[in-house]
């Protein structure tokens, strides 16, 4: 079942240091974090790539054969762009939604709504209260696929 | 440089059995595998969540309330599902590409083309020879932002 599935992520919320969140992933190594709105429910995943989109000066971004005349870029200057901004800030437009399962739900019905949601995530929140559930933690898809195959 | 954030990453070849392919993904709680084509230079990332949709039986991935009233699956009827299978096969009909940079491009070149290609992978191939160089590793977005924000 989903809860027993679930393993601890980091969450981030929409209006959290940007910086502070870019630190967060370097620091536990993963390719995202979760992102909670503004009721403290899973949302969508922050991924790596979207900070350090976020990081590429847009002259760069419009021209990648510029970064190669490019010095590497200082640090302080990197933060910089990050700094004062918010996890919100840092999302795309269109930020993918991060499908949510009940604590109760099997592992086929978490495997179909990350197969329909094309996620590398599926968030599982617990049943007990109309208000959308507590985030237990996140079903990642090597952890589904490690139950699929050896139950 | 390219070269110093590459890390070993697991690569597949596109006629690699599918099955093994899957276990591989469970071994190592990757999100996804490097696959590399015919000629093996880097081609593509398979991810976790694409080998659980191939899992999901059609009639679930039309209609996922059904999962609910489906029994768990056998394991043995899951394998069945990927055996003979081959790694070509667990492939999207689109496959976003795997961008490539060289051993001697900085981080600022990785991250515009990371950036650009939305990709949370970049691998890292050697530039001794006109056949499209072998492969050294991949760089992820944390460990590149890890370079970006603390040098």
């Amino acid at each position: 079942l989903a809860r027993d599935l679930a393993i601890d992520y980091p969450v981030v919320g929409l209006d959290d240091d940007a910086l502070a969140a870019a630190h967060l992933l370097v620091e536990r190594h993963l390719p995202g974090l979760v992102v909670m709105d503004g009721d403290w429910r899973p949302m969508t995943v922050l991924p790596g790539s979207q900070v350090v989109r976020f990081l590429v000066p847009g002259y760069v971004q419009d021209d990648p054969a510029l970064a190669r005349v490019v010095d590497e870029m200082h640090a302080d200057r990197l933060c910089a762009s990050l700094s004062g901004k918010r996890v919100s800030d840092l999302l795309p437009h269109e930020a993918p939604v991060l499908p949510v399962v009940g604590a109760g739900d099997t592992a086929l019905e978490i495997a179909a709504v990350m197969a329909q949601a094309h996620s590398p995530l599926v968030a599982v929140v617990s049943e007990d209260g109309g208000t959308g559930g507590q985030l237990l933690g996140v079903v990642t898809a090597s952890r589904l696929l490690e139950r699929l195959l050896t139950k």
